[in-house]
């Protein structure tokens, strides 16, 4: 074996690693349940959903000539590091501040997997996802929270009840689909206008 | 309320119409099991595992100037008709031509929930990943049956053993892999091998 080909060979094993390694994402359960109701969604297909609300939904962005692709690989790869981390409630501030020390500790351990160029480059992705100023990152994370609006709309928002939200959380994590996504927002503001009628919000 | 923004609501009723019903992908069960054994995947799930596969992985293909972002968007849809149809087993010829049939009006009602102009595109992306043509589409199916090697290896073939699937079964099923992507192929050599040494196979 010649050294180029063994390191042809040692990439793909560290490639393998970790593709094997975030196999473990599809344990890591979320605060959402499912549109049924069933039981709690977890965040490899939390993640599956967002990127085909991203194909679906992307006419109604506020920025023109982004990078759709760049969405969809912001939001297949953001929730990796909720293998080491978990899923922190979103309304928690304290549980927020900790976890962005254990989130970053992750990324490097799981994206440190990879051979060194991927490794930056999905570390590099991971953390515009974080920071949130490109027009794509807006566009991701007003998705990830567009998406469980719409199971809160299929379930009732039960979940919203059973964690006492108030009105106010809610509106402050939909302000980024206000400025991303206009007319997303106007739909999710029928949702939260219903289950507040309905008696869900504390 | 002009006709325009009426047209622009029923856009986004039938989008969000959509993007509810195949919140029932993540209740199709696949044959593989997790890489822990701990339980069935389901397709919603397998379909994220294969869209980060093919970002990890891509450099490994044959084709050369292909659209990469083409091959996750037929990663991320391909299974979708599933919500009707189920999950057929790889190695049953029987099962496999009467899910056809299946698959073809499930991609009908179900993309046909979209906006017309969606409705099309996105039945001519399934159909591309099904005829499996295109550079893209080679790639992606490639990437279908790379997937579940990897958890093979991680479950020691124990799903290979259970279904009683022989070497010339498996070779057959690969041969995308071979022609798509040497590399991943001559990897999955290796996984075959082992669980031919170990017993695992018929």
């Amino acid at each position: 074996m010649t050294t180029t080909e063994q390191t042809a060979a040692e990439r793909l094993e560290k490639q393998f690693r970790f593709l094997t390694e975030i196999d473990r994402l599809k344990h890591v359960e979320r605060q959402n349940i499912l549109a049924d109701s069933s039981r709690r969604e977890n965040s490899a297909e939390h993640s599956w959903h967002l990127a085909v609300l991203a194909l679906c939904l992307s006419e109604h962005a506020t920025a023109r000539g982004f990078d759709l692709f760049k969405v969809v690989q912001l939001l297949l790869i953001h929730d990796i590091v909720e293998i080491d981390a978990g899923d922190a409630f979103l309304h928690d501030a304290g549980a927020l501040a900790a976890q962005a020390a254990k989130e970053q500790a992750a990324a490097e351990r799981i994206f440190g997997l990879l051979p060194d160029d991927q490794r930056d480059s999905w570390l590099a992705l991971w953390h515009e996802f974080e920071s949130g100023t490109s027009a794509e990152s807006l566009l991701a994370r007003a998705l990830d929270r567009v998406q469980p609006a719409l199971l809160h709309e299929a379930t009732d928002g039960v979940i919203w009840q059973k964690y006492g939200t108030t009105h106010a959380q809610i509106q402050a994590k939909m302000a980024v689909v206000r400025d991303a996504a206009p007319p997303l927002w106007a739909r999710i503001q029928q949702i939260i206008a219903r289950a507040r009628a309905q008696g869900k919000l504390a």
